[in-house]
């Protein structure tokens, strides 16, 4: 019997025997270099492969092979080649299957070739998994020593229309312990770090995700978000990311931490380099009419008018966003204030209305995320931990949360309902304010950034099931986002953020925010986030 | 201090002095009447009254109201009236709210007088409601002695949609205690029985609108549904139901019974004389973007083209039903597979394809569904009870279950989970079968009648959130209904079922069936109810 320290150990060394010699790297970054984006990679990926994987712009990648110009394997191989190097550098990876992902960009070239028509809509588009989408004949560990050599019997319902809308999948990645705070580490895989700054985190859950497209390993990536796991590692890479409501992508099949708990259920979403990424994704999920294999999937085809804005004055109407300055239990970091800045200036400029949004009761809303999450008193976690003996990690759940009755629990999910009837009322009630005659379209929130951080900032949308986009806007910047005095602290976590910060230590973080609409909204979501991407774009140039 | 005897003999002393003399029955039938349907009310009400009443079609009633032969005054003192003469004969109602429906009818008429226009699509309609759904300034007891006393402050989204919409609220209706049995008796308001035969119970939980519905003092009622509470009611009276599934009508702001409860949630739900008034009912509420108001509404605007079927075959295409005869686990009582048999030969005479439904496990979903209800171990009832002191009643809850803890109710949540993609899965896997290359695209189910019941035939729609409408088929004939030998027995339920058909005692019960569509199907099992009700009929006359 070995120890689960041997057996974790075993699992990595089994993933690092996976990266061929031409494809190590020629040497390590010493630990004093912090951003590794940059690491020259002529010497491991062809011309074409570096041009492939600078394409960025996921809607021009699978243009590019619709048309003929590159095959779904060059496409394969570039990205693949690239994640390996990604994970020398940033350990991102939990399970590399280049070998199906072959097996399939094969048969989408063969299609091509024979029919000179695409497969579907995501046609050779590599896309990463988290390590908790199952994928058949792949182990799955979620992190966990003790589920080394489970191996999933079936494709996730994600997975399969994934495949059989022709995406090629090739690698999973890392995640935290249970996927239950925001940063990426556990005791099989370790840490997965930030590329642009060794000292941060990438976040979590789906961190690897983040990690891995920001090293451009991949162009879109799928991970799960249920306090803020898809927004938090996409806004610390500076990428693109999406929340959709409840039951819209499907998760049957996916394996999950904490399984039952459907007090704030979890949901899949994408992670990409381009914004457009984020429509591609949902519309090709939702034209593969996921609820005919996903029980609980809405049925909800891919809304064209409701992508126009046609409930909120229509194409090229002007929107009235709000922005949340300061949620009134956290206070964030300099530079997210100056983002929120800038970006209304953007928005401003393009002739949309902004105004402050009033926050409500945040301490009290966070409190029942809080409560649902540690219902169990953390028995879940521990007893996947007692397979192998490992240790509890991680900051989210409280290591001394009582075990709730059935009972108690549903007078948590009762108070939630409470809370959010009375969050949406709040968010009906700035129609007065708005200028449009309609409540606020979308709304921004910051949130700060560190360890361990406070992610009511992207829990609300969660309690609340607000469809929400992340989009980059700068990075920091000592020079100007310099450390406020000290203000007058409301809470422990707004402390403890407020000295996290130093300004050095954050230098050239990427710094990104929300943009947040209302239940089932993904498609006007997704079209806002790209109007404001576009201003704050603008702006820039 | 009264004990919980008094002062619930008060509130039914209080209720029953809200008839005036004037609607006062002439005399009560003796207890050997077991049909007190057709009781004559013309010293009550005059003969308009009795041609509105009678006028059973919702479509009409709405067209007579929208055209200015009816006022929405004269409709509403119809239906109030002969709301009272049903109360006395079967013991239906629990709150008496006419000052309140009046003042809405005289706003409808001056409006009316005024513009020449309706105020909306339930213009005058009246509607009752289950004692849940809240009215402000209106007392909610939900059949607790200890509730009594207890006033809404404000109108559930329900009723407020529904006032937005035209439509006039004036009673609610009884319920059993928490809701949680398939008949409606509780310690405040006592029994309301079967209007057809007063042997046999209205059913539940929604069996006061059942009972009001059936004795034509309400065109159209809402009620609730956990486990069957719609459709069992609706079809013990000979009515229509519908159960939408999960957050298409809004709950919001509505008393239920075990709150916080989500791993089956409860939904809301027409019962009406007409089939048409599903129809009228669900496009009503969500034309009315429900939404907006209720934080976990699905934004779901009503489809016209699924109405029109387009996800089987377009509008025309004929159809395949499969028949579930007998679910396994309990064998339906001799009136029921005779309504079956004669649906499918209405069906087969239209031209439709009627196959076998294969059951799916019967006895395990039913586990997983009670194991659901029984997961607090009964606290939320008993702490309701002991507010007053009143006796714990009921028999869907298992009064020795155990008081889960949250980590226990995940895995039951986790169990259905499973089951419920398994069901999915059988559904899908009918599409060999079909001869339309669709899975079948709704079945039917029957299900056994008296008390205690075993609810499984409905209880599965909850648990897979199968959208289901319910109508009626036939009467008990014991000419031709006769008992069966005994079979082999499969369950407890089973022989019980068995034993409880004396088909002379059942004599003229209403014998109804459900039309069973998938989840987010509300239109689509709308459109083929009234196709299944239309050949029904059809074959009749």
């Amino acid at each position: 019997m070995s120890t689960w320290q041997e057996k974790a150990a075993a699992k990595r060394a089994s993933l690092t025997a996976l990266i061929p010699d031409a494809v190590k790297l020629p040497f390590l970054p010493s630990a004093d270099v912090l951003d590794v984006s940059t690491y020259p990679l002529d010497s491991i990926l062809s011309p074409l492969e570096l041009e492939i994987t600078e394409t960025a712009d996921v809607g021009v990648l699978l243009e590019k092979m619709s048309t003929g110009v590159w095959t779904a394997t060059e496409v394969l191989l570039a990205y693949y080649k690239r994640a390996l190097a990604a994970h020398q550098l940033v350990n991102c990876l939990t399970e590399i299957f280049i070998e199906q992902g072959l097996a399939r960009a094969k048969e989408l070239d063969e299609h091509f070739k024979k029919t000179g028509k695409t497969v579907g809509p995501l046609h050779g588009l590599p896309v990463s998994l988290k390590d908790q989408i199952d994928v058949k004949g792949v182990e799955l560990t979620m992190g966990y020593v003790g589920w080394i050599g489970r191996v999933s019997e079936e494709n996730s319902v994600c997975a399969q229309i994934l495949l059989d809308q022709g995406a090629v999948i090739y690698v999973r990645t890392n995640i935290p312990q249970a996927l239950m705070f925001g940063e990426s580490v556990n005791n099989v895989f370790g840490t997965t770090s930030n590329p642009f700054n060794r000292n941060l985190t990438c976040g979590g859950s789906s961190g690897g995700e983040g990690a891995l497209v920001a090293m451009k390993g991949s162009p879109i990536g799928v991970g799960s978000d249920l306090g803020g796991s898809v927004r938090i590692p996409a806004a610390f890479q500076g990428l693109y990311g999406l929340r959709p409501s409840y039951n819209r992508v499907p998760y049957c099949g996916s394996t999950n931490s904490m399984e039952g708990q459907e007090g704030i259920p979890s949901v899949l979403g994408p992670i990409s380099s381009s914004v457009n990424g984020l429509k591609i994704f949902l519309k090709a999920m939702a034209d593969a009419k996921p609820w005919l294999s996903d029980p609980v999937a809405l049925r909800l085809p891919w809304n064209e008018d409701a992508y126009k804005l046609a409930d909120h004055g229509g194409e090229g109407a002007k929107l009235c966003f709000a922005i949340l300055w300061d949620d009134g239990n956290c206070k964030p970091m300099p530079p997210y204030i100056r983002a929120l800045e800038q970006t209304k200036k953007a928005l401003e400029a393009e002739g949309h209305t902004v105004i402050d949004w009033v926050p409500y009761e945040s301490a009290a809303g966070w409190k029942i995320v809080s409560d649902i999450y540690n219902a169990d008193g953390g028995q879940d976690i521990s007893q996947d931990c007692a397979l192998s003996g490992e240790p509890r990690m991680g900051w989210v759940l409280d290591e001394n949360a009582k075990r709730l009755s059935t009972y108690e629990y549903w007078q948590v999910c009762r108070a939630k309902n409470a809370f959010i009837k009375k969050h949406l009322d709040h968010w009906n009630n700035t129609a007065s304010s708005t200028g449009t005659g309609r409540p606020v379209d979308a709304y921004h929130r910051s949130w700060p950034h560190g360890k361990p951080q406070y992610i009511y900032y992207t829990g609300l949308s969660n309690l609340c099931d607000y469809s929400t986009g992340v989009f980059p806007v700068t990075a920091c910047d000592p020079t100007v986002d310099v450390k406020l005095p000290a203000h007058e602290f409301r809470s422990d976590v707004d402390k403890m953020v407020y000295e996290q910060y130093d300004p050095e230590y954050f230098r050239g973080a990427p710094i990104s925010l929300q943009c947040i609409g209302k239940k089932n909204e993904e498609e006007a979501v997704i079209r806002m986030t790209e109007i404001v991407d576009a201003a704050v774009k603008k702006s820039k140039a």
